[in-house]
């Protein structure tokens, strides 16, 4: 998509002036995500992590290099605290006066075995994979329904009326079980339970909130190495079957790239997604819809 | 259904012999469940309840007295606490040598609006939803597995099969959002997770896990004078709405009723759902599938 | 469950006094329905098949011994005719006064490729899957609202209030493709599209109308042999498989059996199923919630 | 979104140089589907519609002068026509050398009784709404899977490997029933059993399917007026419900408008949706998740 001829990325595109919030940023799935918005033409990403040492500094050196009118800020961010989720918001509406996107993308794993699996694993996954979209769903909508004045912020547009779009980046574990874990799936679930709550909550203001569920997608990590035990801090579960597993159980036959999940990010972040909410988009390359019988024939 | 003609319950019926566990034994729903798994025959029954003075002896004098072949045993039961799991399980294996059906039905509703939930309500809602259906998955199975000798115990028939059943009861907020606040829906969600989580984790033990979605059920209980933000402890929000919302969004025009649930538990109990599991079965009188622009046209 | 200690089928049972209509009922899926209703003590069965030469003799010989309360009827019967229809109808309601089930079993798998499937195909299979469903609902619900007095007609019992269920026997090919080819998928969605629409068609009738979607059934046909392009005739494509695949893919870990299907139609027969309407109950053996990726780990 | 600082369409944009089909391009849906692969910069559109006499010059017309480096060619085109659809194929390869969007968007919402509903009004609507999807996803791969060098063709830009994006473009009565009659729910599952099946199909071609299933769309027509019998020739049913209706049952508390619809499709077409294959998705403003019980608590 790299051609000449192809450019539908711009400055001024179809994420112009948009202030964006971006959690799991370090990540390889969030790092896409986060060059995704700034190559539409966010006018700002807060790129958040919970691991304080995170190299934000790089991405967001990366970042505003490739696109100088993105800013992106580096932010330390606790996504199980309330008082955090709070805090950040104080921070992006002192200083853009608006609030546009917000992507939860940092997922929790967990131990893939019940024998494994305690009560504390539980509830560490339960919080990282849903209760950060709850306080997402909880706290984001008044701050996205501000609208501000022409030139009272620098970068960020003037916001003449209430948008909002937030995006929980999930699993195909939102819908079945599958080599990872219950915790992965149980709290999948809960993060798709989030997003179908949402609708009834933002009813009437304009505010959209959607999921994502991945299926492999391969972020240039050898899980295999992994002790898994250890509750890897990743999105859905990649690079755990080898290309020909892939080419036996995926319509496309092979993994997605974390590309194409912020691709799709930045379509549901945009106005082009405007009559869509409560969606579940499955990004699994046709995998869910293909059953594992139909290779041999 | 209980004319001259239709007798379709008897001692030696489809759950001869089975010792069962019950947990929110107490509540409408409860109680249908346990009455029901009686009716077929079940040897014994573990009535639930998390509740401390809730009124086991009446429960169980009265199905005693109705199925004299089952015995009830009211058992106080802490369903977020692995270690009553656990002694529960000791108990039944030490009692009876057997252990075949473990239903989940104790629910809590949580806050109906986002904005008086809290992360502790959450955390609540978490626990009694979908925390007791995971200990269900982790703990039972092996009780399950166990195949016992003829004569080795009073009542409970011989066992020379592993059979096991694990039902978790939950709600239409399994699938989508409502009338009840995010917790439900969340909550809800993870707990339908347990049961698709819970096929891979039971692959071969011949071990069943599903889940009962009920949609509007009628407790017998007006719940407009309740006061919601007190996490009421019951099932699926019924008596919500009255009954002309009912004519309007149900297929069935009416409520549900708590035995019509437990008559679908007492078909996931049994070996006559023996091809059934990972399935969710909606039990709403078709709300969900009839669009409600159906009616005025 | 044919132990000394279980005996939940009766003369007398849930089915009691019921007439029923079964097609396809000459296959082995519809055989085993036939014989679960007859065992729960249906008072009629109508045995149609599309094959005039189909054994049904041989049928109804056998379980009417077995079963001699009931009287099963062979009966010659074009499900795609909306005359043979109207005609089945009509001799129902003479010889017996009511009509209280109406299962559609049988199916048209079509060509396996794509390349190979024509419009005339396309409409075979949407004929023999969908309309004769359509059917079902157009025109016999009027029957089964029809109440009788006591006495009037042999062997049937009384029926004093509206009483009806429809079962539409699909295939998981309603929710996703699979090794089967596209006539199958198309028309199977098409099958439970008429079981949702039904909802709203049967809106206050107090009929109900359920789909089941068998997975993998050992039909007791080695399908290997068979010449598929020949649209062979017969349910879900079963024993395409052999043991090792289905040890892989099936939570279970085996092929169900036409009894395992057969039981689940005599509980959506029954007032067991009676808040349950417009689902559609997969019988899969845990086969679609259960990721192949999850097999190797 | 069309301020001046919101610019993301262009000439050179997402579709450049893509040769595209449209069927029902003369309705509003298509219509918006049309100016929307041609605002990215599709090079050619092949504006279809079945009726001979619909308004194409208009249509072709305001396109071009609006997107002039788009061709847009009005095609009479019978969808219910395996000739018509392979003739049409040879006439895009013949003139243009390449194939890479082919979307079915003209359906057919039959009559919206069952007691109205005959054998012949079901194969209409079957005929309409899924053997059409059906011809794209036999014949459009092989064309799709063309590659063509560089400037062997007018405006059509070279093609170095294979792409092909095949969008089904059916109707929420994908998933449930509803206002619509039982032709419309039938043909609109069987329309995503085309998706479904598809994925196996198209198994390692790259080539992808979707299907988009909008909710109320507000054609800017009032429907009340028509008559319904007469089988309306146009997408799902909208208007058919007056504002209030719509804010108590959709959460964005409107209909949506075609170009919301088009948008989608232009997100299916582009390669930002790479890794989306077999998908369903719900373009509804959130009425499929939102219980209509939500509203009065």
């Amino acid at each position: 998509m790299n051609s000449e001829h192809f450019s539908p990325y711009r400055a001024d595109g179809k994420l112009y002036g948009f202030v964006c919030v971006v959690t799991g940023a370090t990540q390889p799935v969030g790092k896409a995500i986060v060059t995704e918005l700034a190559a539409h033409g966010a006018a700002c990403i807060y790129a958040c992590s919970s691991t304080p040492d995170e190299p934000y500094a790089q991405l967001a050196a990366e970042v505003n290099k490739a696109y100088p009118n993105t800013k992106v800020i580096g932010y330390p961010y606790k996504i199980t605290s309330e008082e955090n989720t709070l805090g950040l918001i104080d921070d992006v509406l002192n200083s853009w006066g608006r609030l546009d996107v917000w992507v939860t993308s940092s997922g929790l794993l967990g131990p893939p075995s019940i024998a494994e699996t305690s009560p504390s694993d539980l509830r560490k996954c339960f919080e990282a994979n849903s209760m950060a979209p709850f306080f997402a769903l909880k706290y984001a909508p008044p701050a996205m329904a501000k609208t501000t004045p022409k030139g009272s912020y620098p970068n960020a547009a003037p916001k003449d009326q209430a948008y909002g779009s937030i995006i929980v980046v999930g699993s195909v574990a939102s819908t079945y079980g599958g080599c990872w874990g219950p915790c992965f799936t149980m709290s999948s679930h809960a993060a798709l339970g989030v997003v179908r709550a949402g609708v009834s909550v933002l009813k009437g203001s304009g505010i959209r909130i959607n999921c994502i569920s991945p299926g492999q997608i391969d972020i240039g990590v050898d899980l295999k190495g992994f002790d898994m035990r250890g509750m890897s801090s990743q999105l859905p579960p990649s690079s755990l079957q080898g290309p020909e597993a892939q080419k036996a159980i995926v319509g496309l036959e092979r993994a997605g790239l974390p590309q194409e999940v912020g691709r799709v990010a930045g379509f549901l972040a945009s106005g082009f997604s405007s009559y869509i909410t409560g969606a579940n988009l499955v990004v699994d390359g046709g995998a869910s819809v293909m059953n594992p019988l139909t290779v041999p024939i």
